[in-house]
């Protein structure tokens, strides 16, 4: 296999085309719109798969885990082709602000030690010694491990990488399967479409995410990831330097609909006043909507459908985390070598068996 | 006095320089952005002075009543330029939620009665049956011949008008007054910086203001432009047909800062919801900032402030509806008429006068 096409441009699509151009192979990548317009460019960019996990997810913690080891190699690859990955290393503090969340941070404490990471319960007070923004929360949880990527930055340097290696950009929408000794399927929530394997299987999830900027005399944004959970709905802030703030994520079941609406954008500022109380004098920059890939059971599916056509989709929330070790299974799969680990929990093969949902 | 320039092209620049263009004078418009970019731009476009007026403005709610009058011969003036100027007449009902809002809404309808328009007090049932998609209300005010305009409609009718009549534009912000024969300074909340006088007594009020659309499936946008007072802030959703809400406003003094911020949006949203619950799942098509520009006592400054050079501007909450008696009241000054009623007591005279405040 010399010639390779890979379908989609999000951070799945422009990982895997730089990571086999570097093989040598012969890459080509279709998207109308490559690193703009997806999932990947509106995410709010957190590495962190324990703090993302949920309960029952145990093969999606361990693809994650097995990602977040290859993340920093994959920053170091490509800081050494002279682009900066936007990799920042300023840790997570999730708080709670009645006994059911303090309960929840304890369950993943325990996790997080047992998986030897350094995790500390903190008290509310502590919790706001280190984020002295906090509103009134009653305790927290400091990963100081965790990572955030600036996405934007990612996919530009992801894309420059693309260009240096020389792989073909293709800004087309794929109606059928381009002709190449191998085609990788990456185009997220509209992957279904390509195969009829995944048609049923793949499907949108959408999100609703904002861009906020601390006007003259705010408190900068926080210094850590910020997570909580609101009136029952998750909500992150992520610091991108002292100049903004990414605030996610609303998740629904809309199909292909990317409106922005009403309800997201006011629970999204709701939760994050009353996790960030000076947030409320910041400018909002940008209300945005997108579709993550969902799967059926939050895996993405990585491997091959039928002859030389592979999926690498359906990864959820973890599109970025898991880009290193997707982008790496299929080099693996072109090479013939043995896959990362982690991986095979995901094969397409699950496809074919009976549902035990 | 055979020329005039105007310095800016909102609703009061465009309408003034399109009338005084009609009695063949020569006019320039200087503007950076014609029609767009400032205040009347972003304005919701009510044409209500009573449920607009607050209590002790009764100079406003005179000068208001006097363009109200104006408003439908203009409009015509406008459709005989070939141009629609947007105007509809789907009637206000102002809601409320407690018996201090009720208590206001008598108020209200008696001095509509007095002025002998027509206005009938509602049961929440009644208010309800009039807007099936309103939330708990507990009464309203129902005033059927209230007008509005769509803003953006009615500036690209002036911008053409003006057009027709050979008004010249000028796309420059301006420094130093230009020369002619006369100049009308009616650059909104940036006015104070084109005179002396003007300087202290011409501040902007920023407002936010958001416009949304419904969704497939969405109850569609109410019949009637819809106000209240929802904890304490005022709220309006003018209808623009079936197909756009226009929600507002904010006001705070925040001198020329045009930033959205996440209170401004959270409260609208929150308040809109209140009012008219289906809109929680509008999509949210634009979230914008504006300056309306303040006088010193909520009445504007129309009149000459020196030999030839008069100020058209601090028209608050009231751009869209005293456009016509402003146009009007310049048109009498250069041909040295009798100037419509009511703006005697807006003259700029008064800010030579000691302060009564």
């Amino acid at each position: 296999m010399t010639n390779l096409a890979v379908v989609g441009g999000g951070v799945i699509g422009l990982a895997t085309a730089w990571r086999v151009a570097r093989t040598g192979r012969s890459v080509t990548l279709y998207d109308p719109e490559p690193a703009r317009g997806g999932a990947s460019w509106l995410a709010g960019g957190m590495l962190a798969p324990v703090t993302e996990a949920w309960p029952g997810e145990e093969d999606v913690l361990r693809l994650g885990e097995e990602s977040l080891k290859r993340w920093p190699g994959f920053a170091g690859d490509l800081r050494e082709e002279g682009v900066d990955p936007g990799l920042a290393g300023h840790g997570t503090l999730v708080v709670a602000f009645d006994s059911a969340d303090a309960g929840h941070l304890d369950i993943l404490a325990g996790h997080l030690h047992s998986l030897g990471r350094a995790a500390a319960r903190l008290t509310g007070r502590a919790a706001k010694r280190l984020e002295p923004g906090l509103g009134s929360v009653r305790s927290g949880l400091h990963v100081p491990g965790d990572l955030a990527v600036d996405n934007r930055k990612l996919l530009q340097a992801l894309y420059d990488a693309c260009a240096r290696r020389n792989v073909r950009f293709r800004r087309e929408r794929v109606e059928e399967l381009p002709a190449a000794d191998a085609v990788v399927l990456a185009a997220g929530a509209w992957t279904g479409r390509l195969h009829p394997l995944l048609a049923d299987a793949v499907r949108p999830l959408k999100g609703e995410i904002l861009r906020l900027k601390p006007r003259r005399g705010c408190l900068p944004p926080p210094s850590h990831t910020v997570r909580a959970v609101v009136e029952g709905r998750p909500i992150y802030l992520v610091p991108r330097g002292d100049s903004e703030l990414v605030l996610g994520a609303t998740q629904y079941e809309a199909g292909f609909d990317q409106a922005v609406t009403a309800r997201g954008v006011r629970e999204l500022l709701e939760g994050a006043e009353r996790v960030f109380p000076a947030l409320t004098e910041y400018e909002l920059t940008e209300t945005a909507a997108g579709l993550r890939a969902g799967s059926r059971d939050a895996l993405p599916y990585l491997g091959e459908l039928d002859g030389g056509v592979f999926a690498a989709t359906g990864h959820h929330r973890n599109g970025l985390l898991m880009a290193p070790v997707t982008a790496d299974a299929v080099v693996a799969w072109l090479e013939g070598d043995e896959p990362p680990e982690g991986t095979a929990a995901a094969s397409p093969a699950r496809l074919h068996q009976k549902e035990h949902v």
